[in-house]
C-alpha cells in the first residue's frame, strides 16, 4: 500500500508526497488541521489541505520572514506576529536577544496546540518568557495599538478562510498606526507565477504601497509551496531593505542560518522581469 | 476524462500537469520523446519522461544560461551550444547582433525535429544562417577545437543516459582547451534541493573548479523542474561573473527580457547557506 498527500496547486498542477502516516486530522472552528509525515519532507502541518509548513524547508520562509527585516535593524525590541502558529517564526525571533517582548496572535489556538505535539522543531519558543500568545483575531487586537511595536510580522495563511481579513487595506492601515517610527511590516505575500494565485500578492502590495512610504517585494524558492517562487511583502516608514540593511551588524550577531545571508537579503529584491511587471502593472 | 503527465521527480515526490492533448510520442536511437500540449504550461517537451521545456517557463532557463555569460562579455563572437535541440539557447543568442557564428551539436536530430514541428517558439532560430547544426556526440566535437569559442553552452539533459558524458571531467578539460582566453562555459547543473539530485551538481562543480580558474554556481526559480531552485554553473579562464560584469554595456543593449536583469544577475549568485554547504563541502 502506498500513502500519498496531493496538493491542488493550482486547479491544473498537483504536487504530490509519499506520505509514511497521517498522524492527526482535526477540525477547529477555523478550519481542518492535519499533520502527516513524509519521506522527502519530514513531517507536514496542512491547514484546509495546504501545505503550511514542512520539518525539511521551514526555514526558508521562517528564515526569510524574519532576518531580513531584522537585518535592516537589528536593534528592534518590541514585535508582533500575526498568524504563525506553528512556532517557527517566534523560535527566529528568540535568537536576537535585543529582542525584549513578542506579541503572538493566532486566532486558532488547535494550530498551536498540534504544533507543540507534533512539531517541537517549530513550537520551541512557543512558551519562552518572552512571548506572549493570545489566542484572539489580528484584526481586532491591534485595533488600539498605537506607536507600540517596532516590527510586526504577518505569518498568515492563504487569503481564504481565516487569512482573508489580513489582506485588507484597513488592517495594513491599523499596522502602520501600531507601528514606531522605525517601523517596518513584513508579510508573507503569495506567489505570482500561476494565475490563479497571482491576485492577492498585486492588490496586497499596491495596498501596501498605498499606505507606506517604501513598500518592496522579495522572494525566496520554498520548493513544497505553488510553483516554487514565494513573496513577501516589506514596508515601512523610513527603513529602506537595500539602502539601510545593516550587513556588518547583522553579521557581527553571529546567529548562523541555514538559508538567509546579507549577499542573499540583497538577491532576493532583485525580482524576474516578469514578476516586477505583473506586481507593477497592478493587471491580474 | 482527465489526461495527467506525471512526473516522479524523485522517489517520493511527484508533480503533475493537466494535459490537453498527447501530441507526439517517439523513440529515438538515444530517448523517448514526447509533446504534449498542458492547460498551465502550454505545450512541454519530455525526454524519456523528465519535463524539458514547456512554452510558460522555457524563458527563465533560457534567459539565464544565454543573458548570464553574455552580460560579462557583451563582445562575444563565437558561440558553440552542446545539446539544446528545441531551440531557446540560439533563438536568445541570435539577439546578439555581435555574434558571428553559432555551432550546434545536438546528438538526437529527433529533439529538433520534434521541435521544428510543435515549438515553433523555441525552435524559430534553428535555420538562422548564423547556426550551423550538426547532429553528433558533443564530446567527439569538440576534441579537437583549440581557441576557438568565446562562449561554451552546455545545454544538456539530466546527467542519465546521453547526457551523461557532459558531466566528466575530461569533456569540461576539452572545453577548456576550446575556449578562447576570455572564454566562459555556462552549464546546466541539476539542483541541489533533493537529496537524489544533488549529487550530480556536487561533482560537476567540483570537477569545474579544479579545471577553471573561476567557477562558479547561479540559480534561478523554474517552476517545471524538481524544486523549483534550478543550478547553473560559471567557468571561465579570467572573467569573473559580478566583478566582470557589463551592466551598462548589457543595459545598453536594449535587449528585453522576461526573467534576466542585471540585478537579478547579482542575486543569482548569492545562494542560500545550505545549497553554499551542499556545494563546497562536497559530502552528498
Amino acid at each position: 500500500m502506498e500513502l500519498w498527500y496531493t496538493e491542488e496547486q493550482t486547479k491544473n498542477i498537483r504536487f504530490s508526497m509519499k506520505i509514511k502516516e497521517h498522524l492527526f486530522s482535526g477540525k477547529s472552528k477555523f478550519q481542518k488541521v492535519d499533520i502527516f509525515d513524509s519521506y522527502e519532507f519530514g513531517k507536514l502541518m496542512t491547514l484546509d489541505g495546504l501545505v503550511m509548513v514542512t520539518e525539511k524547508d521551514e526555514f526558508i520562509y521562517h528564515d526569510m520572514i524574519v532576518h531580513t527585516p531584522m537585518a535592516v535593524n537589528p536593534n528592534m525590541k518590541q514585535v508582533l506576529v500575526i498568524g504563525g502558529g506553528d512556532g517557527g517564526t517566534v523560535r527566529e525571533l528568540l535568537r536576537y536577544d535585543k529582542i525584549q517582548h513578542i506579541d503572538m496572535v493566532e486566532i486558532d489556538k488547535m494550530v498551536c496546540d498540534v504544533a507543540k505535539n507534533y512539531l517541537p522543531t517549530l513550537s520551541c519558543g512557543l512558551n519562552n518568557p518572552k512571548v506572549a500568545l493570545y489566542y484572539e483575531d489580528g484584526i481586532k487586537f491591534i485595533k488600539d495599538k498605537k506607536n507600540k511595536y517596532d516590527l510586526i510580522i504577518i505569518d498568515s495563511t492563504d487569503p481564504i478562510g481565516p487569512g482573508e481579513g489580513l489582506f485588507t487595506y484597513e488592517f495594513y492601515s491599523d499596522c502602520y498606526m501600531a507601528l514606531t517610527e522605525d517601523g517596518i511590516l513584513v508579510n508573507q505575500n503569495e506567489s505570482a507565477v500561476y494565475e490563479d494565485n497571482r491576485v492577492e500578492t498585486v492588490r496586497a502590495t499596491k495596498k501596501l504601497k498605498e499606505i507606506f512610504p517604501i513598500a518592496k517585494v522579495y522572494q525566496a524558492n520554498i520548493p513544497t509551496y505553488p510553483s516554487g517562487h514565494w513573496l513577501f511583502g516589506f514596508a515601512s516608514k523610513k527603513l529602506h531593505p537595500l539602502k539601510d540593511l545593516q550587513s556588518k551588524n547583522w553579521n557581527n550577531l553571529n546567529i548562523k542560518t541555514k538559508y538567509y545571508n546579507t549577499d542573499l537579503h540583497i538577491g532576493s529584491f532583485a525580482l524576474p522581469n516578469y514578476i516586477k511587471e505583473i506586481i507593477s502593472d497592478g493587471n491580474v
